[in-house]
């Protein structure tokens, strides 16, 4: 059975890293000792070493041991054996481009497929989408594909911010650049607000978190879903 | 000799379109009577036919004709022989991805290294750079490569934006981005906020507009630089 949490973000603003996901991570982690860790969207650049180093002090309080999946000598039989996944945040390209090169991203998939727990946040929960397409992130280095898992039958849109009507600036708002999105592509987006994530247990998506749900499908206005909505397209 | 605009923005808050460029486009095409339109962008996924007319539209003050690059029956073949480009903004992705799936991208460098006249907004700014690498565009195609023209010896980031204090909202800033883009690249990055441009006359590359511009390296502290400032790296 499925099971898996994709958040928008790992922190909110004026919180600890991971702060406010702590009764979703006890739930989806529960009697589980050790997970694995994905630190390849290296946030700001940091190391490996350094990002799992991060993730490992905020799942010490569940008692939950956390090696990175860059440690393994063999990553593929180590994601086949692993009791629950963590990919952080960062760059989506280079999440993307590395899972990629690895050969990674199908085994990641099939044990997610298969029922072990799976949590994202931000580019990390990009990759649970059917492609890259509607990351925010900036292109810093080309995937060889922007295909991702596919673990939900739609794209998300992390960090999901609604337009500034003070903003006397002509950048795209985000909105925009979805709708965009939707002129080259039929695949539903869901863009998840701060505090917001997208829980899946077996057959069953959930809209969860603190805001509203903003949603878009080609051809249609966008429009709102309240925390608990179940999701089908 | 190269003779070059690459600008941040088509079009100014509360302005019309291209209307602050009035100076700059008159010197640029002076004797000039029609250019081609590069129309791929596409902004809010348009058609090229209606780009092309809005962008004609605001060129008829001039006195200069304007063609789309996507009526021609051999695009390369009226790429040699133009007087002047135009390429306007919208998305990047879908831009290169058609340039370089049509063999255009060759052309249009050689023309514009050879002194035919060349403006750029935004995404068309960008393919004057190094690469696509500092768009901020969303990836809503899969170019076959994210190389462009060029026709300077850095990246662009148009619209650049400073970070907002203000905001409690944990998405990256855009110097965080272009910081990420710098631990894997070595290219500096020319920020350009609304308002300004870049000037290329022959080998002399110049900061141009309303505002300072932000420049990035890779290991150092990015830094500003008054209008008029000659480029060198």
């Amino acid at each position: 059975m499925k099971n898996i949490v994709l958040a928008s973000t790992s922190t909110l603003f004026g919180e600890n890293y991971l702060a406010y996901l702590k009764p979703v991570i006890q739930e989806l982690f529960e009697g589980i000792d050790e997970i694995i860790f994905v630190p390849f969207a290296r946030p700001g650049g940091i190391s490996h070493d350094e990002y799992t180093a991060k993730a490992a002090g905020a799942f010490k309080e569940y008692g939950i041991g956390v090696k990175g999946l860059h440690t393994f000598s063999n990553p593929a039989e180590a994601i086949q054996y692993a009791k629950g996944f963590f990919t952080g945040g960062g760059n989506t390209f280079l999440l993307v481009k590395q899972l990629h090169e690895l050969n990674l991203m199908q085994p990641l998939k099939k044990a997610v497929e298969n029922g072990t727990p799976y949590m994202g946040a931000s580019a990390g929960s990009n990759i649970g989408g059917m492609n890259m397409k509607t990351t925010n992130d900036m292109p810093i280095v080309y995937p060889p594909d922007f295909s991702t898992m596919g673990l939900v039958p739609f794209n998300l849109n992390p960090h999901y911010l609604d337009p500034n009507p003070e903003l006397k600036h002509n950048g795209e708002t985000r909105e925009t650049r979805i709708k965009e999105f939707h002129t080259q592509n039929n695949i539903p987006v869901v863009g998840l607000r701060e505090g917001n994530w997208i829980r899946v247990k077996g057959t069953i998506i959930t809209t969860e978190g603190s805001c509203d749900t903003r949603i878009f499908e080609q051809g249609k206005e966008a429009y709102e879903l309240p925390a608990g909505t179940v999701l089908s397209f």
